[in-house]
Formats: C-alpha cells, sequence, structure tokens
C-alpha cells in the first residue's frame, strides 16, 4: 500500500508555499490531499483556489478555520456568526465537506469557563443547520488546555463530544490532533466514543517537542522528533473504523524558515515512517 | 476576621529576598506562614534556616520539592529515590509536615505517559513509609498539561488521586494549584474528591495570564491579573471542610525583577482583595 494514499497535507505546514507551488510539489511527491486555510486561499482568491484544487486532482480534507464564538458583545457576536457562515461558503465552494471551528478564548473581563462553553453550543445551533445545508460539517477542535484562556475553552475531547452531541453526527463533530489530546489520559476513551458515534471529522498529527517558544503557537513539532507516539494514535483512531485521511498541521517558526517543498518532502517522509 | 490569617507566601513568589529578609518582612507585614524549597534553604543552611523560621513563630506549610522519580536508568533512580528520602529529612528538620512532589517527565526516549506514571506510583510505595515515619506527607501535585513531556507526566487532579489512593491519607495526597488545574471541568469534582478524603495536602494559588513566556516555566500572573476566579476555588476547596493555609506561588520574571518587600506586599493585598 502507497504510504501516502492517505497522506493530507495541511497548508500551514508549508505556508511558506504559494497554492500553486503546493500543489505542484504535492503532485511531484504523490501527495493526494490538502487542508486549507481561509487567509491564503482568500489571498490567492477563492475561485481560483477552488479551480486550482480541482484541476490538480487534489481532495481537500479540511478549512481551517471557523469559530472565535464566545463574544459577549452582541456587535461582535453577529461579526461573528456573519464570518462563520462565511467560512461555510467558502467550504463548499473549495469542495471540502469539513470546516475546523475553534471554539475562542474567555470574553473580555470573564473568568467563566462553564458559560463561554454553553456560548459556543447556542451559536452551533444557528450554524450546524446552515452547514448541513451546504454538505459542510462542523469540527469542534479541541485545543491544548494551555490556550483555555485565550483561544479555545474547549480543552479535551471530551468537552468537545459533549458540545458535538448536541447535534447530529453528520452536522457536527470532533477534531482529534495528537498535539492537542496526546497528555489525557482519558482521550482514548473520547476516542472511542467519537468514532462510535460517526463523530471523527477531523484527524491531525504534530508531535509535541520542548522547550515551547514565547506565545505557544508555533513550536509543534515535525512528526517524530518529540513525545507522542505517531502510530499508537493512528491505531487508536483507525480500531474505531475510521478510514479518512490523515492530516499534518504543524506551526512551527523553524520549518517555515526553510525551503517549502524540502519541507514537504521531509513531512511527507516523516508520515510514513511514523504512522507505517 | 484577619484576612492574612491563613495566607503563606511561597518563597519562590519573592526569591529575590533573603531567607531573613523574607522573615522580616513576614513580620512587618503579618504574614504567619511560608512555604519553602530546598535550593535557598540549603544554600542558607538547613539548621539556621530551620532556627530561623522557628524564632520568627512562622509556620512551613510545605517544602518544595520532592519527586523526579520518572528515571529508567537504575544508578539515576537509586540517586533520585536517595535524594527524596533527604528531601523529606529536610522537610522534618523545617517542621512542615508537607513535601511537594513534582513527578518528572518522561524518561529520555520513552512516549510511553502511562508506564511513567506506574513507575512514581512504584516509588511512591518506597518513599511514603520513610516519610510517615518523620511525621511528612508527600502532596503529589499535578502540573498543567503542558508540562506533561519534560516536567510532570500526572496533568490532572484526578490522575494525582489515582495514584494517591493507593496510600494511606495520612501519607499521600495532593497539591490543589490554580495555575494548573483551572482549565480542567472535571477539577471540581476531583477537588470534592480529595477533599472528602483528606488528601488535599496543600493548596496553592497563582493565576494564569497570557502571551505564556519562552519555556512556559515563568508566567505565572500575580492574583487577579489573570482568567482564574480565586474567590470560587477558594469556595470550592473549602466546601470539603478543607482549613489549612493557601499559599500563593508564583514563578514571574517580572516579579522577581521588582523589589522583593513590595511584591511581597502586593501579593498580600491581592491575597485579601480576591479572595475575600
Amino acid at each position: 500500500m502507497n504510504p501516502l494514499s492517505r497522506f493530507s497535507i495541511n497548508q500551514m505546514t508549508v505556508r511558506q508555499l504559494s497554492l500553486p507551488a503546493l500543489a505542484d510539489a504535492c503532485a511531484g511527491l504523490g501527495i493526494p490531499a490538502v487542508g486549507l486555510w481561509r487567509e491564503p486561499v482568500a489571498e490567492y482568491g477563492l475561485d481560483a483556489a477552488a479551480k486550482l484544487v480541482r484541476d490538480a486532482g487534489l481532495t481537500v480534507t479540511s478549512l481551517c478555520r471557523g469559530g472565535f464564538l464566545t463574544a459577549l458583545d452582541p456587535a461582535e457576536r453577529t461579526r461573528a456568526l456573519d464570518d462563520n457562515r462565511a467560512a461555510i461558503d467558502e467550504a463548499a465552494t473549495l469542495g471540502t465537506d469539513t470546516l475546523v471551528m475553534v471554539s475562542g478564548g474567555l470574553p473580555p473581563g470573564s473568568r467563566d469557563l462553564v458559560a463561554a462553553r454553553e456560548h459556543i453550543a447556542d451559536a452551533l445551533a444557528l450554524l450546524a443547520p446552515y452547514a448541513a445545508e451546504r454538505g459542510v460539517r462542523l469540527a469542534i477542535e479541541p485545543l491544548h488546555p494551555m490556550f483555555a484562556s485565550d483561544r479555545c475553552v474547549v480543552s479535551t475531547l471530551d468537552q468537545a463530544l459533549d458540545l458535538a452531541e448536541r447535534f447530529p453526527a453528520d452536522q457536527v463533530g470532533v477534531v482529534v490532533d495528537t498535539y492537542h489530546v496526546w497528555w489525557d489520559d482519558r482521550a482514548p476513551a473520547a476516542v472511542a466514543r467519537a468514532g462510535a458515534a460517526g463523530r471523527i471529522h477531523s484527524f491531525q498529527l504534530a508531535d509535541w517537542t520542548t522547550p515551547l517558544p514565547a506565545g505557544v503557537l508555533n513550536g509543534r513539532g515535525q512528526l517524530g522528533d518529540g513525545a507522542i507516539d505517531m502510530r499508537e494514535w493512528l491505531e487508536r483512531v483507525e480500531a474505531t473504523g475510521w478510514t479518512g485521511f490523515i492530516e499534518v498541521e504543524l506551526f512551527n517558526d523553524g520549518l517555515w524558515a526553510r525551503d517549502g517543498v524540502e519541507v514537504l518532502e521531509e513531512t511527507a517522509g516523516r508520515f510514513a515512517s511514523e504512522t507505517f
């Protein structure tokens, strides 16, 4: 079996590559799928990007990202909901069935994580049917607890599932990203719970390396460089019957400073060696 | 009621102060208790430090720290156990009943968190009776999951309790430190579980502020500056019947750069305003 047949490269991993350069490099390396981000897609042009990936025969496994739904200010909340509807439209145009949702952090001045999580549920109730009409599923991504205050109040797979399970599985599911959940002794059971319900809408890999950089955003490790057993996680997810693409999404200043094609080749190689 | 009657200042918060300066400042501000660290105590001299705090009438609420018990190499493991016995002896000499235990990270080359946690249990079985004979309780401190690989494989209160409950409650308990557990929606239930079993051996406060600094070690926020509701946490712990001292332990480069007595006064003031 071709070790790259289920490999998807998240665009952010090689953000130094333009969309055409990424498509070319994927063709050259036999990479069948990509995860895209809204900002570089908008920069290139949404319709042009959709045509580019279609012509290249690339599967778009996800669009990052919607979310940031915790604002209390009514005007901000309306803006956030509008922006999420736009993201859903963009996902549909790009031909992906999955929009990754990063919930957002605590609203200014609030210390109430529970209320913020409920706020997200209210927003999902508005957005999920809109997305379903366009063939798009919302995938709630729990982020590592170190992002709980400023980026994502949903910190564990169980919390993400508690939210997702209020909606039909073909409308709202979760992202399993090794970087965010690897430390959690309850994550294996949550993966089983998510898989049994058909709610694993995206599976992403990144390794955990230390020391973390300032701001802790751009220190995700290349596969094999860190503390996470990728093969174990793949087996765990596949044990639920899951057979989708596996995205590699690295935010890493070191990788971004290098030649993009070289990083893509290295990442594909690591994917093969760490998961097969 | 005197708002500082249950306040304990962890020495690390004002590490720019020598032990005598700390004792003087505590006397001046009416602070009745301190948490000590092994390194500055050793530098001042163990017996001299014990005499100093005794003469000053200060309660020593804890000694930081034992632990780092995950080494697989037999020689390293023996060294770690010997070092922990020394820490227990030091705690007894200083007149505190509580040694804080930070478990240690993954051993070199290992990606097996479960095995590392079991390894700690084996070590506790050797150390807990030794400590009990000296009137010292071991307090397992779960550290924030961002420390799971390199510092502490015990990331949640529930994990700490799972370990502690293998031993008598007067031998092994847990530390509840707001900084490490505030994000965890299961922590409130774990606090109740710990309190009901008499296993809250230490209660520490620090606030969560962002952005985190590089290495993420020295970014603990002054009480009131961050995302954590201190009053809610105090009420939660007290609801279990707990009436001990409350330690404030901040690792913060900004605070360390300032005048130590000024920081101590500010911290005592914040303790009063944020918990009363």
